[in-house]
């Protein structure tokens, strides 16, 4: 384990140590778990008393006293740059290790990190320093840029092409046929080919179990810095906008477009061929089922803007009387009549 | 890349060739990036405009003038006869690789491909020309048909059978234990032993990181010609009847029984023991929890017949003024009292 | 196929055998496909009537005439006993297959076996009797306790903590780094490290493809004997108590708390940070935003006490006739005035 001082790590975050700057720091800690050792990062107040004097602290001005800490205006987002210091993984060696097949036909680049029982298959191509972790698949002709990092158990089938800094996290499928058929008259389903690829731009990161399809033609497109949680999938011929974020278990239909900067919360599902303009919000568990126009937050299911989505729930949450009500109103115009 | 003639492709798909019928085609694009050397397919007449004049394109009768291209009836099921010559992707070569692990007491049948790291198991049956992509497991005693492909990443537990012609993509996980359990009285769960099997049929397919649980005792079965798309959770001891189809994210309780030609849009849910007829189409996002007859078509939740379910909306739409409304006829009814 | 006599199954679930003792049952079976030489398990008596005469059951007390069978207070419960008996998968035999790579600064517990092309990696330790079965990767430093059973395709990254006799099924994802992002002013989103760890309790249940997060810093935790479903997601920083169940396609957020005994159906979700008291049963399909107080029962989205909402979606019901019902009064209302 690490040990910095508590100055130190004001440094760093540029923030102002109070009390004991002197004081050696182990880790990082919760107001849920708090440790002598460590720095507890609090960004809600409320929660300071909670916390024994014992414990230093990193939190908002003003906020600190009678304790050692570190005050500064932004507790949270200095958190990336203290929390790799306290990593405990290490980067992987580079080398290719012996139970990994790499085919005599593919192009690794230097200083990749090949783990164990990994397989690169004819064609493919690494660049510089890509991580393949363990039980990795990458199929014939893919290719992976440099520094990208592919966790264990994860498969990029043949042609995908994936960009630089990428991460892809474990039991990612990356690249498996998109979901096409025509029905058959009387029944059953005949499979259309699918022989277009995935593009996964520069600095995405895919979360575990993610599922994205290649396009039946052309190609399924990431764009560059787009994150996913856990579970994500992405249908063929999807083309998802820069810098936007996914998180678990959202599932595009085929064909959907979005802009840069689109949002979804958890378990939304977007309809096929959708077309969702820039800096769009879908929030968690909606269902969208038509286009949405730049800058727009959507909620419910079927989806709509969100206020009027809140004023539709309200108006929903006023219904209860009104069975009382107009009875008593049919009750008194029967005998007004 | 390949090479064929406007001319050529036309015969292909039976249709009329407009133009140059020896212009020469490369591949396959979209209405939404049209290639000058390949064949655009146009299903939706309102996007003919936005097609450069030099593109050539396959479209619905009548609809081609000044531009090379192919007319016919139904542009977008002759793809299937098309994309085939454009795949890039290779056929795997037979052999076992020799970083496989194939037991000595499976039994392999001809022309298998068996790619690296795969691991058969003792007593497992392959029938002829199997594709095991790389990184697949086969379990003990688990049988798998003539032509059936399975994608890297896949695990097929103990005693599963797997019919001929099947697809299952990477990911997925066959024949795991059934979730069964007995609580304990005062707290805690007790496991129910899983000891039956899965069976899927000839011809189905089975979408990336999908999850088929084995029987509690008995079969978990999936019918033949049935395709699921990625995510789908089919639970222990459900019987998917032949020729059904199951879009991403459709998740199955135990026990769920359904006839032929079972539709399920993405992210429904079927409540365990529910027994579906044939025929039935359950509407994206739909929660079913009761049985559904012969051939209708259900959405919402919990699930009812679509129709029905429309009028509920609608009826909710309407909410909105009614406090107003209401509101008002109380104040009249006040000052007429 | 094991052989056993009605009389010593009816031993060994504490019931009364009916009829021939001596008759040999070679499995179990259901109603749906009664077999003669296996015994059928009844607990819904509506369908004895179907099952034929010559089929032995087993069914509740003073259910059973001119057949044989056992009866039985607790058909069902029984099931526990007698399943294991007729269950045709081994043990896996222990040792280390020869093209497994474990690393030679990991530790490996008596009598383990560590199966085909499973990666046991630096500093990795593994108790008495772990079962790794195929393509299994254990990360540095993660450690698994006695008699833990770890399925095929599943990755354990590092610093990973499981305890005893934990069952984690194919597809797993467990420790892959939380999903935490700070947006960049001007769009695009930085990563905050995730350095914590998971932790897994004792007799968890872990089903196929299950995605569980590393903590930021700390630890997510999943309690002792808790059981997870098909595709269950468990963020960052969840600490889910002890005897919890969570079926299929639950989605908890990031440092979602629950007490003992929390029950959640399919495809619910939580939102991140709620805290969920004892002994709380969120129904399928519900969308937690808010804290739960200890013994509820919550359903809906937004979740709330199940009684309410129920009122609430009947309340909904009854609003067909309302817009028809305040237009008369409307109309009789303006002939009064």
């Amino acid at each position: 384990m690490p040990e910095i001082t508590l100055e130190y790590a004001a440094k760093l975050v540029g923030g102002d140590a109070i009390g004991d700057g002197g004081r050696i720091i182990r880790g990082i800690s919760s107001p849920d778990d708090p440790q002598d050792d460590m720095l507890c990062v609090v960004w809600d107040k409320s929660v300071l008393d909670t916390i024994p004097q014992s414990v230093s602290i990193m939190s908002g001005k003003g906020t600190i006293s009678g304790r050692d800490g570190i005050e500064l205006t932004h507790p949270r987002a200095s958190l990336v740059k203290l929390l790799p210091l306290f990593d405990p993984r290490r980067r992987a060696a580079s080398g290719i290790h012996p139970s990994a097949f790499v085919d005599e036909g593919s192009t690794i680049g230097r200083d990749c990190a090949i783990g164990p029982n990994c397989v690169v298959s004819e064609g493919a191509v690494l660049g510089d320093r890509v991580v393949l972790q363990a039980n990795v698949f990458i199929g014939e002709n893919a290719s992976v840029g440099n520094d990208t990092v592919i966790e264990a158990s994860t498969a990029v089938q043949d042609y995908t092409e994936i960009g630089a800094g990428v991460i892809i996290h474990s039991g990612a499928s990356i690249g498996c046929d998109g979901f096409g058929f025509l029905p058959i008259p009387g029944g059953g389903w005949e499979k259309i080919p699918q022989i277009g690829v995935v593009v996964i731009e520069d600095d995405v990161e895919i979360g575990p179990n993610c599922t994205v399809d290649r396009a039946t033609f052309g190609a399924t497109r990431i764009g560059r810095g787009t994150k996913l949680g856990a579970c994500v999938h992405v249908a063929h011929n999807c083309d998802i906008g820069p810098d936007s974020m996914m998180v678990g278990f959202v599932a595009l239909g085929g064909s959907v477009r979005t802009g840069r900067g689109f949002l979804a919360g958890g378990m939304t599902g977007i309809a096929d061929h959708v077309k969702i303009g820039g800096n769009v919000t879908v929030a968690s568990r909606a269902g969208v089922t038509k286009d949405i126009k730049d800058g727009l937050t959507v909620s419910g299911f079927p989806a709509r803007e969100h206020a009027e989505e809140k004023r539709f729930q309200a108006s929903l949450r006023r219904v209860r009387d009104y069975d009382e009500r107009i009875k008593n109103l049919e009750k008194r115009a029967g005998s007004a009549g």
